[in-house]
């Protein structure tokens, strides 16, 4: 089974940007939960463009309604079915790249695959689609209450976050809109993201997630280690280019002697090169990678682009864009990691007798 | 489904370090395709231990039989079954950590998951389940005839391959025990992978793989994009921390209009930070990506760790190890990349009427 | 993967009986098919409750609505998101039996799994989800759009047609409100259900679905045989008992001397006890396949039965329900018929090189 | 994913019937059972031909070996690998038939599927596939080891075993070589079978099973119902022609009145027309359903048919061939049954929180 997310648990996601609403199906939800939609719809809000001065401008609502699978505030073991209607689509803000495909976007090669695209706001290949991912992964979270998932944003462009996760206050990362604990270096990065976006420009980062209270024993031992849950997930996110776990690429640089995870009595360890995960299942420790994105390619100032018929034409991003995907991509990359988390959590309760 | 390599292409596998084989089967390979089965066992030889000065000396002969789904030297169209005997296991390397967790091994968390852990050569956990990988995509290979896919190692601890990948010739990546294309950096490393090794000590490096001659539109738009399905592949792989592509984490420190890949008249772009991939789905351009492996986690020197009992114990690795992963890493790199887009291949197949 | 209908094209539904709305996602629709939608409706309006005397008098207009997937009345290959909202529930009607189990309904049951239940209407376990199932088989109808799919009321209680199928004229199927092909069968069916109706009682019967035009090669050869994908979508209807094609229960009757179909040189056959699939694998031949619907279990006459505590209580149907499944069923056995066969026409395609 | 046996627990298997051996991998067995193997090989001998009179005489030990999985006698939660090779092959008998089709048998839709078949003993459509599924429905008997499943022949051509499963007991099934627990029935059924061998022709008949001590919970609401399940399993057996469980097709005469199944206090039921499954999930009554069988279509006499050019040919079975699939399809159904059960024991665990 492909185009689904999870394995056990799973959503099933729909919608284009310009097309009626997005939504999906979320199976094998496991009955009796109590269920806090108003904790759904505040992530949802954490996500929706128009929130500050350094993302989209694009007023959308975003509201999230429930049509199955939830009776007397608990699960019911059915499948959840929601909906969240389109409301605020410009399409004729798309008419002029109708037959041109924009640079580094997914125009051309969902052109050459399907033979056919939907241009307005990039049709499927738009990022809207992530508020799906928020309204699962919200849901997921509840599955499993103890776990503590914090995102933040640890780099934009050459401005680096250079405290360790663990010299960082997670209550702080919402007090500013860039989403980085760190106030000053928060305020650095956006001033760097306004100073891209008066010139019709974007930038890249990264996002850090730190992951806590996950206990032994989560992830499947050959292709689906948890680490390479959470890397596949966090790669589908749009404008994702990399991902890193614990020592990451660094790691690549070391000695054994150097890199290797010594116990303590109680099965904890000293260091934590491993990021929690060893052969691929949890190991108590805490949890957490980098993800890489890449600027977003829709930029308010002309490019030289082709058409279908080849011919050289100029594209220049008309309306409401983000200059920098980070801000909102912190309870995106939450949301997927609680997500991943909750189904390997509920397949791991069955692989013991 | 999990536990499983593929979506539409599968690889069910199994076997452990010193159990009695490896294998798998391969479901859904299409009918009708004439296979070299030596060039199959010639990616298992470039696999298999006991090749080089600078990895495992245990000697193994890794010869696998084909059981099903080939007749008169084509596929049926039926699963292909095989098997991979093991021969030259010594358990008894291994008693004396019967008991005992290796410091970044997966000891602790297989018994955490499972309360159960064959301890003999890591069991389950051990690497030695990639000769599967190799088996399958070695055959998925044979599918896509024109895809030519290279990998190298690209760095050992701080020694870097600095040429890009278009200036290397990678007929030459054989010519030598590491793998590098390029004979003077080869020589560095492999003179720092013999001094680690004197040391009883292991390091790091990176593997980088390029594929070309992919057409436009493999891979799927949302949650099976191709690069995701190539990067889960890849930190499947024991020892694996990290996965890059195209522009990876250094474009996370770009702008747009540095980022952004310009078009050609003909669909092809000026620059291919892309790295072949735009909204998950391949352009046309080359596919390339990185690999992160941190140091085998075995060190031929006494380390203190704790017994199941919580007691402090000394593990010292015995018998014959890799000082370092990459070299033999690189079929597999090869082979999981072959497989991932075989599989997509197929499913792209049926993507339109 | 499971909860889900089909293998590569599938459905992923929700909707309870008095929640707030039916609907699914289509996955891996192919890109490029013009749709016709009204197709659609007019399959749910045959489904639909209120339409004869001899079905529930509920009222409720079925109105799908798509919502993504569809791109200038073509297919975009994304996922196709669609809602049919629910109207008419009166939940009070089953106010009496939220302590109550129903006989011979699901009630006992998915209180013994879920510990939660909704008794509104059944809740997930009502019928009203195979609406669900005729958009999708409707949808994936046009897919296929040379195969011929007839489905007619074979028998109700006692009343058999006892023409065989090669006898009747399916275009006389929907000229009568039992939707039996042969007009007197029909009229003495019709009566036996208004005599069963009389009494608040209800009837069972069978649906025979005869497939014309499927080409040989469809099919998949071990768990997935075209014969066992159709009777598992048959079973999965509600109050279906039985399943059987070609010779069926009668077919163990027979000596192979008498079963063997031979072969014309066309590759056609003499006889088609085979039902025109030959080791899970369709041959050309007519499909032809019966299913067999048990009584509804609601009466609209006192039952006694057991509560919660598992004291002694009286139930009885009220409001509005089906004297007989067999009408509305036909068109669900058509789709689920042809949504079975899209999916392996699907997988088909890439089965050889 | 398909082409794979169960949902979780999964079985993907792979062998022809002249091919180098049987197998399969067994994946997400849960850790921590004690296996009995000599069990399982009692299940497969039971399958084997050459057992008595009435079977074929070919000679195969049908020996199953392990390959991982188990580790000091338990499951250690990871795949668990076998094959059984094969032994007694006579490829030539099969000579005469490499160009032609046998009438209903799977020679000309596999043909016509993959344009490529491997004539040998009917390659992969051979039913020999069947012994990889008693080696796993074997072992998944052991995880559910309260449940009790009993299949015998219930049926052979005419003779029908008239008492009903109550009055039968099933300690006497293995009592005779045709596995019908009533002696004088049994009788009858073995002479029944003599007569057609001496003509070189077959016959077909039914086989009933009952399963005993299912908890209420099993089995999925939606498309995975509990009897849906077993009815797929079974149907995918070759010779299989239908299906029915509980009151079946005798059901669809019925009135609700007569049908329901009325409960006493402690929640069982007055009458169990339901089969032991209501909404797809089990009761806690008994399971029982019935399969019925065509007879095997290879006559050891003279039959007319065609060959890949369309020309008429005779053809007529040589060798060792079963006259009547009844008694070795016994173990199959058993094993099969116990399969889906464990599958859905192992996803019942996890649906409430």
């Amino acid at each position: 089974m492909f185009n689904v997310l999870g394995n056990f648990l799973t959503l099933s996601s729909f919608g284009e940007s310009h097309g009626e609403a997005y939504g999906g199906v979320i199976t094998n939800f496991p009955a009796g939960l109590e269920l806090n939609l108003d904790e759904v719809q505040k992530d949802l809000d954490r996500r929706k463009p128009g929130q500050s001065a350094i993302v989209t401008q694009r007023k959308e609502s975003d509201t999230v309604r429930f049509l199955s699978g939830i009776f007397d505030g608990k699960s019911t073991g059915t499948p959840i079915g929601f909906i969240v209607e389109n409301e605020n689509q410009r399409s004729k803000d798309y008419d002029h790249i109708s037959g041109a495909y924009r640079p580094s976007h997914a125009d051309y090669t969902y052109d050459q695959k399907y033979g056919i695209r939907d241009h307005r706001g990039g049709g499927k290949s738009s990022a809207r689609e992530t508020l799906n991912w928020v309204v699962a992964g919200s849901l997921a979270k509840q599955l499993i209450p103890n776990v503590e998932i914090n995102a933040y944003v640890s780099s934009v462009g050459d401005i680096f976050c250079e405290k360790p996760y663990q010299a960082l206050d997670f209550s702080k990362t919402e007090s500013n809109i860039v989403r980085c604990p760190d106030a000053e270096t928060a305020e650095k990065m956006i001033e760097r993201i306004k100073e891209v976006k008066k010139e019709g420009n974007t930038i890249g980062g990264t996002i850090t997630c730190v992951i806590k209270n996950v206990p032994a024993g989560w992830g499947e031992p050959i292709f689906n280690k948890l680490h390479a849950e959470l890397g596949k997930a966090m790669l589908n996110i749009n404008a994702c280019k990399g991902f890193e776990y614990g020592s990451g690429f660094c790691g690549a640089k070391m000695t054994g002697k150097e890199h290797n995870d010594l116990f303590n009595a109680d099965g904890t360890t000293k260091s934590n090169l491993s990021g929690g995960i060893q052969g691929g299942i949890s190991n108590g420790m805490d949890i957490y990678f980098r993800v890489a994105f890449k600027p977003i390619a829709t930029l308010l100032r002309p490019q030289e682009s082709i058409n279908k018929d080849g011919e050289i034409v100029i594209v220049e991003g008309k309306g409401r864009h983000d200059p920098c995907v980070l801000p909102r991509a912190v309870p995106i990359v939450e949301s997927l990691a609680a997500f991943v988390l909750a189904d390997m959590y509920m397949i791991n309760k069955i692989r013991r007798i």
